[in-house]
């Protein structure tokens, strides 16, 4: 593997799965690449959420827009520049807020392993 | 472990290990939380650089300012929102542009435990 750089324009987003919200991953770096960790880009239409319950370590910095992630804890409500960690095993409802969002994510192991 | 928000605003941060530039760190979530991952945020002072091999997976997020990366593959530029994906074992040069960077990072295992 060598070091590589992303941006957002770069990203090819898919449906998230298991959900029909406007909520959108594109991986740039997961499973294929033989390393462990998978390293992509979220995108959160207006309003738009999911629930789920973590079957890897997930971690969101917040690009563009706000979102608010419901858990056991509460709920953490995160802008541009800010970190939300997801751990494995948390059920969380992910909400954007009006301006939907933009993420940047990074989850170990790979997600779409773990939710195969 | 649960589901946290992290604001550079929360970050204390420490002068990097093993360099005397005005380069620091600042873990949020690391070994001492029981997880597998370190997440935490980064401050360069403007032209400010570090040569490192990396003895983990490391991922930057930038929020702030502009950094690139020199390794074996040649120089990426990254700018706010754009990530760079540095694997274990590359040997990298990081610099800050002329107005400094802030970054958000995860590294998989744990670097402190990795330099250790």
């Amino acid at each position: 593997m060598q070091v590589r750089k992303f941006a957002v324009a770069d990203a090819t987003f898919e449906r998230s799965p298991g959900q029909d919200a406007d909520i959108f991953a594109a991986n740039m770096i997961d499973q294929r690449h033989g390393g462990p960790i998978t390293i992509g880009f979220g995108r959160y239409g207006p309003n738009q959420s999911l629930e789920e319950t973590l079957a890897v370590h997930d971690v969101m910095v917040v690009i563009e827009g706000r979102l608010s992630v419901t858990s056991d804890a509460g709920t953490v409500t995160a802008g541009p520049g800010e970190i939300v960690s997801m751990p494995k095993g948390e059920k969380v409802t992910i909400r954007a807020h009006e301006q939907g969002a933009v993420t940047a994510y990074v989850t170990y192991p790979h997600w779409q392993e773990a939710a195969a």
